[in-house]
C-alpha cells in the first residue's frame, strides 16, 4: 500500500487540490476550482462600491472550494481517505482578514456584510499605500532594527499597513476583530480547530522573527494610539512554515472527506513552497515563480540585507537557510491585461479560424521580431512595483510606439519588461553578495511559453531550467506533508525523491543578449528616473485621479 | 446663368473635386476617390520594400484620380463645361516627386520602376531625419540668415532634405532628374502645361522667399559637393499660391471634361487654403485643421520668429499678412491607429449591435470620464514631433497604465495628447507675440466630434468655432478660382461670400480647465524631458531598431 500526501494550493483566483506519492512524487490526480467571487476590485457581493486599488476576496469561497476540491480528488484518483498521511496548505499572501476570537470572519456577521474592510483584504489590495509609506518613515526615524530585514521599505502589500487601513476607516471593524490572520492559517484554523501562525507569512509580512517577535508596543503608538496592542491580534503561536500545525477535526473531516487525526502540515508562502518541488534546497539557484505576478526566492547562508526587498527570514523556505524574497507585481497578469484590453478583433479572428488560444497567436507573430526592431520599451509596472522601489504608486510606462506599431510588437515589449524587471531584482541579489548561477522556473508561463523564456534567458545572460510539475506550489505543499506525516526525516529528503526538473534548458543567445543589454540600460534609465525621483509624474497622475 | 468654380483638393488617402457657386459659396455637388496605391510605406507595387519611415505615393494615382473626379463631379452636379470659370488646387505638401524635364515622373520609366526614390516622397515621408539635422545644424554654424525663418530647425519633411537622401541613396535618381517639384506643382503642369512654383510650398518647405530666393550655392556645397546645384532642379517662376497659373490645355480638356483656355490658380498648401474658407482674412483667429495631421495657421502683420515653428511665409495664405504655421505630425492619424491596433473584439461586437462605428462607440465610452480620472498621459509623437521641437524621431510615450485601465481611458488620453500638442503651439504664438484671441477648427474630426472639440476647448481655454463646409480645403481652392476667374477682385471679398462657419461653438468649461491646467503641466514635463534633451531614450530606441 502506498502512501500519499494532499497538496492544497490556494491561488489568486481559484485553489487547487493534487494528491501524490510519496515514494516517488508522482501526481496521481488533481482538482481546482475557481473562487466563486474571484477578485472583488469594484464591489462587494451586495453592490458596495470599493475604491481604486482595492482588491477583497471571499473567505466562504476558501470553504467552499475546500469542500469540493478535497472529496473530489479523493474520488477521482481512487485513493482511501486513510491512504492520506498528510495535508499541506499554501497561500498568497498577505491575504488578511478580521476574525472573531472562535475564527468566525467579521464579514460572515449581518452587520458587516456591507464593510469592506470586514472581507479578506488580498494580497494586492493596494489602498494601504499611505500607511506603508507612513510606517516606513517612522521605522525609519526610530532607527527600528527590524526595518533592514525589509530593505527599510515597506510594501501597502504587508499585514500592518492593511490592518492600519482598516483601523483608519473602519474602527468598528478593528475594534470588533479578535485577531488579523492569514488566510493560509485561517484555513489550517478550519481544518485544525487550532490557531497556529507560519514563521515564513509571519517574517515576510507581519515584522515577525524568531529572536525579535513583532515590532514593538512604542513602534506602534507611535503610528496611532490606538495600535499600542495591535500585535494582541496577531496573539498565536508561530511555527516554521510546512511543520506540524495540528490533525483534522471532526468537522474537517465532515467537510472534506479526510480522515479525522490526519497530519496538518502548517501554512506556506505560495511561493516558498515551491523551492523543495523543483529542487532547489542550497543556495546559488534562484526560484522564480511566474504567474499572475512573479515572486523570486533564493537562499543563502547569511542574513543577506537586500535594499528594497521583500525581505529575508530564517528558516523561510527551507530549514537551514535564510530565504530572501523578491517579487514583481505582474507577469502574467500584465499579459493577460493586454489580451483583454489591447488585442483587436483581425487578431481574434484569425487566432479562432488557426485553432489557437490569443496568446499563442500573438506569441506566433511576436517571436518572428528581434530584440529591439519593435523600437519599444515598457517599464512593468501596471500594478506598482514591489522590488528595488517598493512603490506601488508607480504605474506603467510604455515609449517607443509610431504609427507603423502593431499589438505583437506591444505583446513582446510588455514580455521583455517584465524580463527586465527580473534583471533588476538578479543585479540587486549579486550586488548584495548573493550568488545567483542559474535560474529555475515554475508557473504556467514558464512551462507553456518557450518566446517567454527565451527572452528571460536572453535579458539575464543565464541559463534557465524549469520545474516539472504543472502545480509546483500544490506539490510543495505535499512535500512539506510528507515531512509532517512522518514519511520523511527532513524536507531535503523528501524533496529529494518528490520534486522534479523538466528536461527544458534554455540557454542565452549570444546575439540577442547583446541587443538586449542595450535595451536593458535603456529600461534602466526610465526604471530610475521615475522610480528614484527623476519625476513623480506617475504619483501625482494617482494622486489627481 | 450662375458661375461655378472647381476646388481640387489632394489629400493623404484621397483626391476630391466640389464644385461651388460663386455667388454664395453654396456647394453644388462633390466627388472623391482614394488613390489606388494609397500610402506606400511597406512596400513598391512591385514588392520591392521599403525602409522604416518610409512614405511614398504613385503619381500615377494623382491623374487617375484627377480623370475620374473632374467629369464625375460636372455630370453630378448638371454644370456644363463653360460654366465652369476656374479651378484651383490644393495638395499635401512638402509632398516631392522627381520629374523629366517635360514632367514625365521618373518613376514612369521602367527602369525606375523599381526604385523607391523614383516615386513621389509623401509629406509624411520620415527618413531623411539626418539629411534635415546635418543641414540645420550647417545653416547654424553659417549663420545662413534664411534660418531664422523656420525657427532654426528643419524638418525632415521639407523639400532639401527629402533630395539630399535621394542624392545620397540613389546617384542616379539625382542626376536624371531634371526637376524635383512639389506634386500640386506638378498638378497644374499637367493642367496648364506650363511649370509654375507657388509661394506657400516653397517659402514653407524649400527655403524660398521673395526677396532671397532659394538658400546661396555656396551653402548646399558645404553640404555636398553634389549638391552645389541643387536649385538648378527648382529653377521655374515663383507665383502667389492660388493666383492664375495658366489655362487648361487641350490635353487637360480631353482628360477632364473641363473646357479648353479654363483659368487654373497656381497650386495652394492643403492647410492654408483654408482660411478663407473659415473667413480668416486677418490676425487674431487661429485655425487648425484636423486631419490626419494637424496644422495650425495664423496671420500676422510681421515676419514674426517662433522658435521651432514650421515656417512664415509672405502671402503665405492670405494676400497682404504674413502667414506663420505650426504643425502637429498626427491627429486623426493618432486615432486611427488606436481604432486599428487596439480596440478588443467585445467593443466592436458591441458597436456593430449599436449600429456605431467603432470611433463613435469609443467616443461614448470615453465621454463619460472625467479629466484626469484614467491617470493617463500621452505624448502625441506617434509621428514625431513638427513643432516647437521638430524632431521626426520622437516617438509615442503613455504614462499611467494600471491593470485596471481600460481602452476608452487610452483613447480619450490620446485624444488629450494631441489637445496638449496644440497648446503647446498656442502658447509658443503667444510668447512670440503672435496673437491668438480664437481657434478655428476646420476638417472632419472638428465637425464631427464634439467630444474631441470640448477637451480642446477645455484644454486651451479658448473659444472655439468650426468651419462650415465639409470640404473646407476644396472649398479654399474654389475661392481662389473665383479670384482667378476673374469672378472677384480679391481673396477677401471672395471668401466674404464664399467663406462659412458652422454655428457650433465650444466654450471652455471651468472646473474641467482647472482640471487640464493640472494635466498639461505633467504633459509639459514629459515633453521638455523627452524632447529637449532630458533623455536620449527615443532617440536611441529609433536608432537601433
Amino acid at each position: 500500500m502506498g502512501k500519499y500526501t494532499l497538496g492544497l494550493d490556494f491561488g489568486t483566483l481559484s485553489g487547487r487540490a493534487l494528491l501524490v506519492d510519496t515514494e516517488n512524487g508522482r501526481e496521481v490526480a488533481t482538482v481546482a476550482m475557481d473562487y466563486p467571487h474571484g477578485v472583488m476590485d469594484r464591489a462587494l457581493p451586495d453592490g458596495t462600491p470599493l475604491g481604486a486599488d482595492w482588491a477583497l476576496q471571499h473567505p466562504g469561497d476558501y470553504i467552499q472550494v475546500l469542500g469540493y476540491i478535497v472529496p473530489e480528488v479523493l474520488r477521482k484518483a481512487g485513493i482511501l481517505p486513510e491512504d492520506v498521511v498528510g495535508v499541506g496548505v499554501d497561500f498568497t499572501t498577505c491575504t488578511l482578514l478580521p476574525v472573531k476570537a472562535d475564527g468566525t470572519p467579521l464579514c460572515f456577521l449581518p452587520r458587516y456584510a456591507s464593510e469592506p474592510h470586514a472581507y479578506v483584504k488580498l494580497w494586492k489590495h493596494h489602498a494601504a499605500q499611505k500607511h506603508a509609506t507612513r510606517m516606513t518613515n517612522l521605522a525609519a526615524e526610530r532607527e527600528e532594527r527590524f526595518a533592514a530585514r525589509y530593505g527599510g521599505r515597506f510594501s501597502s502589500e504587508w499585514a500592518f499597513p492593511k490592518v492600519w487601513q482598516t483601523l483608519a476607516e473602519s474602527p468598528e471593524v478593528y475594534r470588533d476583530a479578535a485577531y488579523f490572520l492569514e488566510a493560509g492559517d485561517w484555513l489550517v484554523w478550519q481544518l485544525t480547530g487550532v490557531q497556529v501562525r507560519n514563521a515564513a507569512m509571519a517574517g515576510y509580512k507581519a515584522f515577525w522573527s524568531p529572536s525579535d517577535g513583532y515590532p514593538s508596543r512604542d513602534f506602534f503608538a507611535a503610528l496611532a494610539p490606538e495600535l499600542a496592542d495591535v500585535t494582541e491580534k496577531f496573539a498565536a503561536p508561530v511555527i516554521p512554515s510546512g511543520t506540524l500545525a495540528g490533525y483534522v477535526t471532526d468537522a474537517a473531516s465532515s467537510l472534506t472527506g479526510l480522515r479525522t487525526g490526519t497530519a496538518v502540515a502548517a501554512a506556506h508562502m505560495d511561493a516558498h513552497v515551491t523551492l523543495p518541488a523543483v529542487k532547489i534546497t542550497e543556495p546559488g539557484k534562484l526560484c522564480e515563480i511566474m504567474g499572475t505576478s512573479g515572486c523570486h526566492i533564493t537562499l543563502d547562508e547569511h542574513e543577506t540585507i537586500v535594499p528594497g526587498f521583500c525581505g529575508v527570514a530564517a528558516d523561510g523556505a527551507v530549514p537551514g537557510y535564510y530565504a530572501l524574497e523578491a517579487g514583481q507585481c505582474c507577469v502574467g497578469d500584465h499579459f493577460a491585461w493586454f489580451a483583454e484590453n489591447c488585442v483587436p478583433e483581425k487578431y481574434e479572428i484569425a487566432a479562432r479560424e488557426r485553432g489557437l488560444n490569443i496568446h499563442a497567436y500573438l506569441t506566433e507573430l511576436a517571436e518572428k521580431l528581434a530584440p529591439g526592431e519593435s523600437g519599444l520599451v515598457a517599464l512593468d509596472w501596471w500594478n506598482g512595483n514591489r522590488s528595488v522601489l517598493v512603490d506601488a504608486e508607480l504605474t506603467g510606462l510604455i515609449v517607443g510606439m509610431t504609427l507603423r506599431t502593431k499589438p505583437e510588437e506591444i505583446y513582446r515589449a510588455l514580455i521583455e519588461a517584465t524580463a527586465y524587471g527580473t534583471r533588476v531584482i538578479v543585479e540587486a541579489f549579486r550586488d548584495a553578495g548573493v550568488r545567483v548561477d542559474t535560474l529555475i522556473a515554475a508557473g504556467g508561463i514558464a512551462q507553456k511559453n518557450p518566446m517567454v523564456m527565451q527572452i528571460y534567458a536572453d535579458v539575464l545572460g543565464m541559463p534557465i531550467r524549469v520545474g516539472a510539475s504543472q502545480q509546483a506550489c500544490a506539490l510543495g505543499s505535499a512535500i512539506f506533508a510528507a515531512v509532517c506525516g512522518g514519511v520523511y526525516k527532513n524536507v531535503g529528503e523528501a524533496a529529494e525523491r518528490m520534486g522534479a526538473l523538466s528536461d527544458l534548458c534554455y540557454t542565452p543567445d549570444a546575439e540577442a543578449m547583446g541587443k538586449y543589454e542595450k535595451l536593458f540600460r535603456e529600461y534602466k534609465e526610465l526604471h530610475d528616473y521615475f522610480g528614484r525621483g527623476g519625476s513623480d509624474v506617475m504619483r501625482r497622475l494617482r494622486t489627481n485621479r
